[in-house]
């Protein structure tokens, strides 16, 4: 089944299927587009969230998000790291004390612990693969003493979003 | 250092970098372009190897092959599996006992012991990115029994390649 709806039933990726399509828009064919987060209390804005790719044998999850002109993933931190390959678009990251311009195939490393959020351009989304493992902590969200050392950097006080 | 040329001395990423850039050609930078297999016995025809992400946390290995026009990887068969998504260009690739065409963001699953091989159309280039488990089996190459049973379908006899 291919929809480009958004719903909050994930299902397993069609891995019967040895060859899915691209399809318009940044979709794949048997890959459901879902919320970025299903928690409903996590901030973010304008973000979607694909599984391409959930083998057991790969112990890891390929997945592709995307933010919609001027939104944001979730400012979080966690032990386990991501590897992120930008597909679509444009925008800016935070890593660690870092603020970084991306665009189409760079390649971004989120290594263990560190604070990380991806925020599109006003005028252009910001979609990207992002590989994890499988088995992982939960990320964790800033308390207010970490808002506060992450804000004595006026750049990543500027850019950091911490409401819906 | 970037360098786009072919070189046999592989290099770790400089997983130091959260951001490393995307240059032209389907190039990064910080990252060698390689010979696609090292051993100097296996068959193949103009194929480059890049290796994006090797983080010990993720367990995988994120390299990007691109297959020049009219070239093809090698026929092979291992225990582990691959996740591929095609990055540039067209062609086709034999999964298991099927052919299927292929183009930019299709997704292929290359499942566990499935014999496989991808070739780039004569006037394009076919480069895909693929994940593979760090720690993996050697892969296994075609004996005369396998060649005389894949090629007992004409459509997957006239599609496979075994000489470079």
């Amino acid at each position: 089944m291919t929809t480009t709806t958004m719903t909050t039933n994930e299902t397993e990726p069609t891995t019967a299927l040895p060859v899915r399509r691209a399809l318009p828009g940044f979709h794949w064919e048997g890959v459901d587009t879902l919320r970025y987060k299903d928690d409903g209390a996590t901030p973010f804005r304008d973000v979607t969230r694909q599984v391409l790719f959930q083998l057991p044998e790969l112990h890891c999850e390929w997945r592709y998000f995307e933010v919609a002109p001027g939104g944001h993933s979730t400012l979080e931190t966690h032990q386990h790291a991501h590897a992120v390959m930008i597909l679509r678009g444009r925008g800016r990251c935070l890593v660690d004390d870092r603020i970084h311009a991306v665009a189409e195939r760079d390649l971004v490393t989120v290594p263990p612990n560190a604070w990380h959020q991806f925020r599109a351009d006003d005028d252009a989304p910001l979609g990207f693969l992002c590989l994890v493992n499988h088995d992982r902590d939960r990320p964790r969200l800033p308390l207010p003493e970490d808002l506060d050392r992450l804000g004595r950097d006026p750049e990543i006080a500027a850019f950091i979003r911490t409401a819906s």
